[in-house]
């Protein structure tokens, strides 16, 4: 029997129009469209081994064996591509993340791209850019867009044919930066997925689903054409108007701390006094700080320079998951 | 010729349910109704004295002379007045506040209605509370809102007749206390009425519009019945709501401080320890903590250890415009 083992790896990825509330849960089918920025930095490589000799799955991540809902999720996936394959057969997945753990930064978008491809590969199967990132998607929404490499754009869809995320430029079409300036290191109390499923009681929810295509038109005219001015603006409404759901959720969740209103504030004055630099957030406290790469390290140099910073962690456009053996 | 004078006193008013954006801008009619507390600490005290010997109007706020702007949006006021009363005569407007001037709270509610009585019964007017109510909303409008005492409700109206704010609960009917933190004394940098007008350019301008309604009701009857958990969380929705339409503007607002969102997620945390305590905000930084009169001291004990407070200070339910003299 064949050596059923293979090791991929995958870059998290930046959303610069987000994704936040489900249209259908049980396929992970998004409310609406996302565009994003692949960060070359933030990889995880991940080496998947089947066998039948191994009774049960173990998962090893950053070199700490996992358990409960964490192992759990990755052991669901195992078994979506066990299906796809007609395999019966234990699996041992090790994993590691190129960036620190526990900075605050979701590595799910990276672990379930390159997870997909490992798995899928290490089962003998050979699926196309469009399959592999359905199958992302099933396992963490965001992974889909981290299976095309640089810039890309996941498409809602109506049913899980039809979404996942394509390429809209490569990594070399933008020197753009994402400065992620960490100003929390603790666990979110609230996780994505309890996120998403509260998205929908907050009174703005709707609203903001509605007005999202609008702005994903022009996020993407403006990152064809490079023109961070508009780019920029548009990726800051974004980012706040997933926050404002956020907040108005019933319960309401609270990411921003401190820190993160302050450096809002610091990207107004540093853009006042000329300074072209954007800001940015995921579901949590941490600011990403988009700029040309020509004043990445203004960017660092001011961040330094701030209290709450904890530290900085600047990553560039990065490639699609791509298999790194066999 | 009788003397044509009198001083008269106002509360400010802290907007549990609040307004934010115009349906008539030349009318100040409001998108939606609103509810509110009048503060019994920030009061102003305003006399007017209308001679045909003064050649112009003379505005004096808090020993200094006003100005500009800040004058011009008085004498408007009292042309309104001497229009009602055909009076022809110049005015001395002396208005002095409670509470500490820059500070960053609003004087304007407490300003505008103290005025509006104040001139309209020097100008021998007798005006109703509903006609009162009126004159002040042309001043700035939830300077209506302080005209009756204790707990008010806005009516937005259509028509300029029917815009004003009516008593829903005398002071004494409960003993809330607003415990307000102060976080930044610096003046803010869109002031109200261009907050207003932005309003409409935030894609969840109308949706928040829409849900005032429902939350407005529900905080009614929860004061009526003094629920504070339910009211609580009701004026915390309304008040992220708010803010999210002024981050979302275009341009944004961005009112929040550090300390702001610092004492947000502090209030969750007292609440988790069975300390009942809610916030609101206004167009500002400054958090307002409301509480039951019993809380008041545990509040205001936790407030004094926090960096970033750099003032508290705490109103009681207070009572409606009313003429001290003569």
């Amino acid at each position: 029997m064949s050596i059923l083992k293979a090791t991929a790896a995958a870059c998290a990825n930046i959303a610069f129009i987000k994704y936040w509330g489900q249209r259908d849960v049980e396929l992970n089918l998004p409310a609406n469209s996302s565009l994003s920025m692949n960060l070359d930095r933030l990889t995880t490589v991940t080496t998947v081994e089947f066998s039948p000799d191994y009774d049960d799955d173990v998962v090893i991540l950053d070199g700490r064996e996992e358990r409960g809902e964490a192992r759990q999720r990755i052991v669901a996936h195992l078994d979506r591509v066990r299906a796809m394959a007609g395999l019966r057969a234990g699996a041992r997945v090790i994993s590691k993340n190129s960036f620190p753990t526990g900075v605050g930064l979701a590595s799910s978008a990276s672990g379930f791209a390159a997870l997909s491809l490992a798995a899928s590969r290490a089962a003998g199967l050979e699926l196309s850019q469009r399959e592999l990132s359905i199958l992302a998607r099933f396992g963490s929404g965001s992974a889909c867009r981290s299976i095309p490499g640089g810039f890309s754009e996941w498409t809602a869809g109506t049913c899980s044919e039809e979404s996942f995320a394509r390429q809209i430029a490569p990594p070399e079409h933008w020197e753009l930066r994402d400065v992620i300036a960490i100003v929390s290191r603790a666990h979110k109390r609230v996780g994505s997925t309890e996120g998403h499923a509260l998205a929908p009681t907050s009174h703005l929810y709707q609203a903001r689903v509605a007005s999202v295509a609008g702005r994903l038109a022009q996020a993407k005219a403006a990152l064809l054409e490079k023109d961070l001015a508009t780019l920029g603006r548009i990726i800051e409404e974004d980012a706040i108007s997933m926050h404002a759901v956020m907040m108005t959720s019933r319960p309401p969740i609270y990411y921003w701390l401190p820190g993160s209103i302050k450096l809002i504030h610091e990207v107004q004055n540093w853009r006042a006094e000329g300074l072209e630099v954007y800001f940015t957030f995921d579901a949590g406290p941490n600011i990403h700080l988009i700029c040309q790469a020509a004043d990445q390290a203004e960017v660092e140099r001011r961040l330094r320079d701030i209290e709450e910073v904890l530290e900085v962690i600047v990553s560039g456009p990065g490639p699609g998951a791509r298999v790194i053996e066999p």
